[in-house]
């Protein structure tokens, strides 16, 4: 471990939504958690010199830079925190893994599997040198979760015969919400698709332990103009009716597509932002041969478990709440029955992280499970153009974790 | 209107669950409703003599018979319903519509689209002599569901966006379940595709007032090999471990398809029974830019109703509990929060039956709107083939209702 | 049996609400049960010649009459079964009984304690004749409530700690809805008390297989004039601002009370018509030292179970879909998760009841068990007038069943 | 305000559950909100050195003590923030007062009435010269309980008729479980009826801006003697059949009560630790005129309301998902649909705490808001006692905030 003191100096790039939860789960892992390094909050980095100052002061930061390469490189940073949109995840993760610095890279991976390649392979180049790279599925460690991969990987459901995955949101039902970055395919590389979408792949992934083979996908833009945001630059502009300048929508509004899972299953995946009601309702059931489980984030303390194994008269879904100190990383939380919230998924995930960093193993989800998402990604965008059934790209052997 | 004083001889051709359930609502319909004909329980019919005259004592039927021709020509009938297995439908309802007989056709109308477009043409034909022809999708009966059809059509909904379906059953995840002819592809057609999936697809298109125009699908069987029932015969038998007889199952165990609607949406469906521990669950959703409405039929008092129209603090799903007497159906029933439970949408349907054909209108779904739906299931069926998107064959123009 | 050739002949006073839900009941059961006695409709009676001839002809009773000395006294009766208000109950169960008629009488058993127990005593004395009696609580034949009481008596549950039960109603929130024979004490006894709230002693006592011995109450009348009924009369009217007929209310619209059981479980209990939204809320919570139960009568296909045995990381709440053919009643019924409705619990009651006499033995509940919860009706009123905790008189022993 | 620069230098005392979760929040808020103080995290007391060392490193305090008198005295403190037992709340804040020192108060304020109106009366007096105290019930600031009041006080509940509230807890239902101090009347002054029991009743009077006037009562110790805790001293210690030493438990298992509110509305109170399978069930639910609300705790980002002014046919209790921007405390968190926890209504009521201090207002609830609910709970022990309807002592007029 490069850790000084048992020390970790964590660089975090990009200070936004991302940046904020990651900030508060920094900031409390060492509090709830005992860890083997401490963690310090050393450097945050932004364009915008006055917004990051800002954002260091409020967020709790030491110091703060507009140089991304001056933190990837600075003696006095130990972790690598990549915050930002997904077109510079790649160039930064790069350096980041050069410089011999420990990345944390939010998802996706990439806005290419070509790009999700090439920090996989330098991601296995300096394993070699202990440094340690994960990829920031937050939601395997919402405990529910981490309970279902637990009764999966028990046996407790037998063997896995359906999946059924969906992240709906409504934010951008409104055709005059703003043409944002998330809506840029040249920013975002896809809009749901590989936003929640990502998400609902690795998850299910992970609760199972099978990967995806193939899919069949649908992907759709409803609305296909918006307004510019105030203050942007740089795009094909054009003017609405009201002579409001406006600009083409570069990625899906939605994708819908069913799959097949190495194991055997069959499954069907949603993404959408056109969900009306529906804020942040990743939700998902899987059904074995001896039960089934159900999920919702939106209720993320709770786990739906059915034991098919019990009388006949008495099945049914259980509500497990699950804030008891059995459960995954709750021992150190409230009492039972005194829920957590979104953010905690963070600090469960930092815990890990610091843990796995100083302890000298390597944290998951790798950039090769990472890859193994970008690859799906893939796999459904080219079936939507495709109108076919398509097979998912294998990772190479070598970039395995 | 072929009733004699205003009575409606109704002879029924199988008297098994359907026939059961039909025979609940045939006896009530009149007990509830106020309507212009009285419905007689004339005649039942069965292949076994004893089994069908017990029966027919058991359910409240006059007379009985083995001979289905014979009640399908009788002059003492006015109305046949038809609740047999799928690979009867065509004949007894071509039969039966040639006789000048009203015909009530259990779903999917039948096994195959040769058959539903001779079952379409035939009730077009018999509809120019006043001979009504109506296929048994229930669940539009059901009150919540009318009333979501009522929301969407009133443009509570807005534009249609998404429409996700299933219906999940678990009856056969045992592999010891024997080979019922169900799982038999000469008499049901399909499994759970044609079962419970037409159903969905009935229930969503009728909903939405849009018709599915493509879709790409994935089915499985994942149990391909059963015991024969007892007493079972002309199955090609094998013997298993045990030496007991075995046979091969030819139908689909669970359908998953992505789908567009002519109105723009995209579209999730899913039929399976093997989602362990989900008993009778259809469920849909279905998201507008307005609003959105959500339905489970092991609850079907209720449905949920967002209306995002609202104040945004004050928008949420309501659960309407589905019994006022200004809802579909129920101000015949009972005061406000007793509810009624699945058979209620059999005496809903003879209710509209008998209320059509006695005022001489025709009655919905139509066979054509139920041959629609049978080149819906004949489209996933080739997809899931082809392994690529398939287009809906379209209906002949001259055999709409 | 005073039953002919297997046969039981029915005569039933009143046909409103209650009448309905009966002959719904009375039709059906002889179709869904094997029993060892037919049901026959032979007469209904009403005060209004042409109303009780339209509702025999509705309903399906072969005839009907206004005199229901004459039906109680009838040699072509064998069943009298009361539907009236509370009134009449005792004058009418008094003379059925000393004619040697079989009693079915709806609850409250009757408006008075000192009626309850005339009552029982008459029920007493016929019963060495083999006439039978019972008092139609129906729902405690609803699947899921026998199905508690079941768990309950098998020690599932341990010793039982809490009660808490509502019946929550809001048909009359409106002040101008109108002064209706259930808002008059000496039609209906007491108000919310005794029309919802009985149901909800009977349930609990039964489903716990414990007494309440004593109670603190409060009630109220929140709205203490109203409109008079169109055609009301006999009424000590006033006139309200708008010149309107408006009369007193003489019964509660609430009644809260704490309570004892004689197990040792300490209780709450609440029957109310102006709960705003809910519409028939009767819920149930019962708390033991081993597990829980929870039941809502707006979704009475289902119940939770709480197993406190099971390992702490997977314990919650159950969902059991009440509709599997080991459970309670539903064998006769559909497949599993198809659910059933209010009105079920009558049929169900009376299988039981025609089981019961044609086998020669006792129904239950007694008269005996419905004048225990008249007793605690009568507590819960004096507690209220008496601003103190109230003991439960106690049943003499005699005339206990 | 007695702030230097701008910074509110805390000082805690007590350091288990509460402290902790105050300590989480005291480092949070300023992250998350502007305030117009920056609040220190001073120092911290306990009994025991090495552990309030161990403490105050792990939560992030700048100092540790073992005497709260020095603590409370310091000149570089400015809040006193009371995390102890009940029996030291009188002494302790009596003492910061006189110091001049702001002070929160856990809840409930004080094990008796006396005590509480000597706090009440001190906070009077220290308000004079510009110091603030309150007390911690830190469920007032759960956003979807904030919004529930907002509805009431915006008239959208119309006349309030019902309120009915319950906190279940199951943590003492093993008889074997230790005689911890929370299970003693002199260390808790109440068992359940203080700890859980002042929140429900402090939050329907927060939530209906009505009091409560009267109560009729029943307490119950279902279990009487239990196992010492471990290096317990002190307590008259008897030996149960293993040897083991018991003792006796003081307070309350369980409290249930029935109340009016001044407003007119009846009430149902209960407050448990033997509700098996709830484990933090704090649930309310209050029925109007014009609508009704439903909160549960376990589900705390979430509000049902009922709004019985919609046409009858869509009405439904709507189930918000309170994380939208427009709803209290949320702007600063995060996007919709992304949940918070039980800590954050403790950053929230630091947030009002350092902005009414920091601006030279009372923030609420005060001490004699506080005295209020101690007034209630003597109510209800009186009437346990009595068992006799008992009506809540009127504060002293001018000892009101």
């Amino acid at each position: 471990m490069s850790t000084h003191d048992n020390v970790l100096r964590v660089g975090m790039v990009g200070y936004a939504f991302m940046g904020a939860a990651h900030s508060q789960a920094w900031r409390t892992v060492n509090r709830v958690y005992d860890l083997p390094a401490q963690v310090r909050m050393a450097l945050v980095c932004g364009r915008d010199e006055p917004k990051v100052a800002e954002a260091a002061a409020r967020l709790g930061w030491d110091g703060h830079t507009t140089d991304w390469r001056r933190l990837v490189e600075s003696d006095e940073i130990d972790v690598v925190d990549i915050c930002t949109p997904g077109d510079s995840h790649c160039e930064i993760a790069l350096a980041a893994l050069a410089a011999g610095k420990h990345v944390l890279c939010e998802k996706p991976l990439a806005n290419t599997v070509e790009e999700a390649r090439q920090m996989t392979a330098a991601a296995a180049r300096a394993r070699t040198a202990g440094v340690r790279a994960m990829c920031g599925f937050n939601y395997r460690r919402v405990p529910a979760v981490t309970l279902m991969r637990r009764l999966v990987a028990d046996g407790r459901l037998g063997e896995i015969r359906h999946v059924r995955a969906v992240y709906l949101q409504d934010w951008i039902v409104d055709p005059q919400f703003p043409l944002v970055w998330r809506l840029q395919k040249d920013r975002a590389g896809s809009g749901a698709l590989g936003d929640i979408g990502a998400h609902i792949i690795d998850l299910t992934q992970y609760v199972t332990g099978q990967l995806i083979t193939g899919v069949s996908a649908v992907t759709e833009t409803f609305v296909k103009e918006r307004p510019l945001p105030a203050g942007s630059s740089g795009l094909a502009a054009q003017a609405d009716g009201n002579g409001r300048a406006t600009g083409p929508v570069t990625v899906d509004d939605a994708a819908v597509f069913v799959a097949r899972l190495d194991g055997g299953a069959l499954a069907t995946y949603e993404a959408t932002r056109f969900a009306t009601g529906r804020k942040n309702a990743l939700r998902v059931e899987i059904n074995g041969s001896k039960g089934s489980v159900v999920f919702d984030l939106e209720r993320l303390n709770e786990l739906e478990f059915l034991d098919a194994t019990r009388p006949s008269a008495e099945q049914g879904f259980s509500r497990i709440l699950v804030t008891e100190p059995e459960h995954p990383y709750l021992s150190a939380w409230w009492p039972p029955g005194h829920i957590i919230g979104y953010e905690h998924s963070f600090t469960h995930q930092m815990r890990d992280f610091v843990e796995a960093v100083a302890t000298g193993v390597d944290p998951t989800p790798s950039f090769a499970d990472a890859l193994q998402v970008q690859l799906v990604l893939d796999a459904v965008t080219r079936s939507a153009e495709r109108a076919a059934w398509t097979e998912v790209e294998p990772a190479l052997a070598e970039l395995a974790a």
